[in-house]
């Protein structure tokens, strides 16, 4: 067995790594810390963990040498002690924002300050396994995705891939996410009174998860529009690009399929009939999914790509134990293998 | 006192004219007609209206002659018997998308079949008074608007107006809509335990709705992209486009809020602080306001223009009071007052 | 024009009264007071009201003499500073539960401290028409009602009024509120991520509200039961309850039947077809009906009575102001029209 | 491998056994029948199933034998072929309420019409295993179970069998439901503009799961209210009864801990910290867990006790599952592990 702990274990992040790793049958959980729920029963935050673990949070000061240290705390702070966290585990996969980019001035630029620990950025591999798969077997130090940025990067995979896209016009992708996107400290807006119902695009340019679509796909001109939608889990990205002069249906389809061919975790979702026609993040709920489809407008080459995901599973915990499973040598799927719920 | 008649009251769009009418203090109603529902209390059908009116409805054909005749019936039938139903009332107004395009061929193109009285086609004015209110001023025959059309209309008025758009580059609107849309007879996509908790993009290209733009701003180059979210009343359309070179953020405030002061119902949004930074439909149910508001990219001239609206009152029925309130020359806001709620 | 101020105007309640007095055709806001929002537009915080006024918060310290002064504070505030306020006009209307309950013992019991200003008790009158119009019309002070009490007593008054009840078998009400019933601060449980989707009974037992059923219904032997459900705005109060033996489906008609037509708002709903066939609260967002229904098992005199309301308006704000008409001998409906929304 | 075959899989009770048994180690599934999508492939239905199965709907007359049957048909169905399907497989698994009840007699009281099959009544056994485990581990023929019902016998589950309750006092079971109770179907009230935000009681008295709960518990002075609520999985049962004299908390706890060690899937769920302080269905979806909780009334000896489930997992297919794990001589729990998501 390859032990694990989680530094960060009361968020949603890290609520759905105990989920999958208390599932996974190649792993024991050593660790779990809370410093706000320190003491208390894991079941206790994350009630669905009930009669399935009496592990209790334990103080992030009295973590134990373990196989693969998962970090899940906010933003910022991994940096800051990355040089001691590395002394407990010889494998870290970090899903916060801090070791995404690999250049210091990228970070800057997106996060307003400087990094904290600069020379650490060339040593993690973007953890996104249908993009880096090969490295991330190979790797130590593996980063966690945006969520948004992972929708997006599968939704344009199989137009990069196959070079159809015409990178000379911007692509537009407009997002749609739900409420557990704001974690479980959330903001003012997240009160349920506020945030029911919703329609509400709260970012129109400039969200940090672009620099990861620019750094992983090459393209440069790209914006994200986020849009809040009474949902909890789930991410939409839909993509609007242009395809090269020439490029048909056929060509489409044979880069999508090729994709979702080479990745466990993507399918192709296009159906002329029936209520599911096209990727929607509701039955990927809890699944490690990433629905690709598209629609062409042959007449002026523009291009409709979407991709759903659950942005707690393929957009963060599932994505990471992925890439566990990869560092491992452990089957690609292994605890992972939730098929998602319908009706949900 | 104005005596007006509706047909077609059962349906969503017909119950928002029954309680707008019924609140209306120039107005009596004299007949509300159903097939499926005739004989039955319109309270049975639209559970809001009971303790207000014992009206039942009537059968179609036997109206009597009216001020005013609202035609709120499926998409398809107005035309097929508009000759007979102008001998009933000097004024009409029709809701459906019958008489909203100019042209027939036009309406051949996006309804994929011939128009049934291309004659009356030039008869009717289109019935967005942010558009065309001194034509509808003095109609007699107005016609309904699409309640996507008038969300991108009106989210992209303001640049066509001041003349700030680039409309040498594509204009993408991405629209998200409510459940109400549908109408009150659905689809098998309707049931609720399907439909809640989507992010379905129902119709990536060539929404019909689109015709509605193209006619009215004179933007050839546009797309609707439609996708259903999780609410019952609402419509939120975010429109992306660039603004000519030099066009700077204070050109953007005068032109947007030129068009607020000009229309008692539009409400420009776009604040600094609190929940509500941006136009959001939840909190216009039931009222009649079109919020707008913007974001620049000024970096690469990229606007974000949005607009929302209850698509079952400034996208169809409120509209419709607004244009019998101006035929009628009484004051444009009269039965239109009610607020919104927050929160809801 | 009667002059009035609001204290406490940022939160729900608060927001509810803004947008009726705003729409009351013989009020006039002086002021609104907020210390959290102090300077900001009302609008700010409640956006529905934005191009309908341009009040901005004020300090409550600064506050001017009116002819009415609400009070829309949080519980536990009013009875402190009563005496200061009391000064300020010659009739209060306060929401909150400082002076609902008549018997300081009884507040003692249910508040679980000593009541700060129990001399007041006895001034006010429990502000709800439906049960003491004759007193709050000639009343200077007025209690607001509670939203679970108010669905309660609604929903037991046509039985006690007509003695149907058999009072030595417990009354059992179950309620299903929204989550504005928390207000607009919240809990953790009140994220839009915890919230969504749930059933949650949070109060077995001893709900401060049931010593208002006690208080203003005679009924002793009453348990109130409390459980979240995914709605913003609305109560549905189902009681359980014996009939006396001999009591009949036509005595029961009766009964009902009474309370509705001596009270503009109340509405018995009990229809054998189509989807509205009992009171339901969804289509009650806004407007201030209290719709009510019964079934009955005649083989054992099990009465099942309903009451829906919208919590904001009918079980606070919309109360307060028909209190408020009645105070001023103005028609008890004005300002309280709005018929409400279907679909919604 | 045990071979199984599911007749009726396009309804969601369908869909979620084939969600189980596609996922089930020691199972392979043969046919999934389906009138109205036969030749379909079963993931065009059940979108989650993509990519996990090429299997299509195939038709009902051209099953084949296989080990166990699923009878998976609308109720009435069953019980009019049930000779001819006998001869196709040694077990038969009905998830319909054709051969839930014992008797004959109830049958027509409860459904209205006489049984077709009365004979078959008596070969059936009750399929809850936390009533009747050692009795369908010996079984060829196991009904289903009511979704409404299982949450009424599992809250009053361990009051029974304890012998705590006061049999001459009525229980009351206040019943909270999601829209896929109503099934694949639905009717006029299950649109989503009609089912989103409600709060409808829909049935007062005489729901036909009654039946099951006076048949399998023995009380007979029962009612079951049903309320639906804007959710899609989920059942709430919150039971009011009376306990003998003398009954205190520690008893009760005895009593709830007693049949959560002695059943898998049923936890005790009683906190005094947290959000999830009580059973609620909203964490339970996909799980096959039964959650239940108490709260007593020590004055009045009132006590209320929840039960929480999915409807579509524990309230039928998932029992479904574990009476095959049984009947097969499986672990209970296997294909069944599941944890549940949070949050969601």
């Amino acid at each position: 067995m390859t032990t694990v702990s989680i530094v960060g274990g009361s968020g949603y992040g890290g609520g759905e790594l105990l989920r999958l790793l208390l599932g996974h049958p190649h792993v024991e959980i050593k660790q779990a810390t809370s410093r706000t729920h320190l003491g208390e029963y894991v079941y206790q935050v994350h009630p669905n963990l009930r009669k399935r673990t009496q592990l209790k949070f334990s103080d992030p000061s009295q973590l134990e040498p373990v196989d693969v240290l998962f970090l899940a705390q906010p933003h910022g702070q991994a940096q800051h002690n990355i040089d001691q966290l590395s002394g407990l585990a010889g494998k870290i996969i970090d899903l916060s924002a801090d070791f995404r980019l690999r250049s210091a001035a990228d970070y800057e630029k997106w996060y307003g300050e400087p990094h904290a620990a600069p020379t650490w950025l060339s040593k993690f591999v973007y953890g996104l396994p249908e993009l880096r798969r090969v490295e991330i077997s190979s790797a130590n130090y593996v980063s966690g995705v945006g969520c948004n940025a992972t929708a997006s990067n599968l939704a344009l995979l199989p137009l990069v891939k196959a070079g159809l896209i015409e990178t000379s016009t911007p692509v537009i992708v407009e997002i749609k996410v739900g409420s557990s996107e704001s974690g479980a400290e959330g903001n003012s807006g997240s009160l349920h009174a506020e945030r029911a119902n919703v329609i509400r695009t709260f970012s129109a340019f400039g969200h940090r998860h672009t620099a990861e679509v620019i750094q992983e796909l090459g393209l440069t001109d790209i914006s994200l529009t986020m849009t809040a939608v009474d949902l909890v889990r789930g991410v939409l990205a839909t993509a609007h690009a242009k395809v090269k002069p020439g490029v048909a249906m056929k060509d489409l389809w044979k880069a999508y399929r090729a994709v979702a061919n080479e990745n466990p975790f993507v399918r192709v979702v296009k159906e002329q009939r029936g209520i599911y026609r096209v990727p929607e993040p509701k039955i990927l709920a809890g699944s490690n999914y990433a629905d690709i489809g598209f629609d062409l407008d042959e007449g002026t080459g523009h291009i409709v790509s979407m991709c759903a995901i659950d942005n707690l599973m393929k957009g963060a915990s599932g994505t990471a134990v992925q890439c566990m499973n990869l560092m491992l040598g452990l089957g690609e799927t292994t605890g992972l293998e939730f098929i998602g719920l319908h009706p949900i």
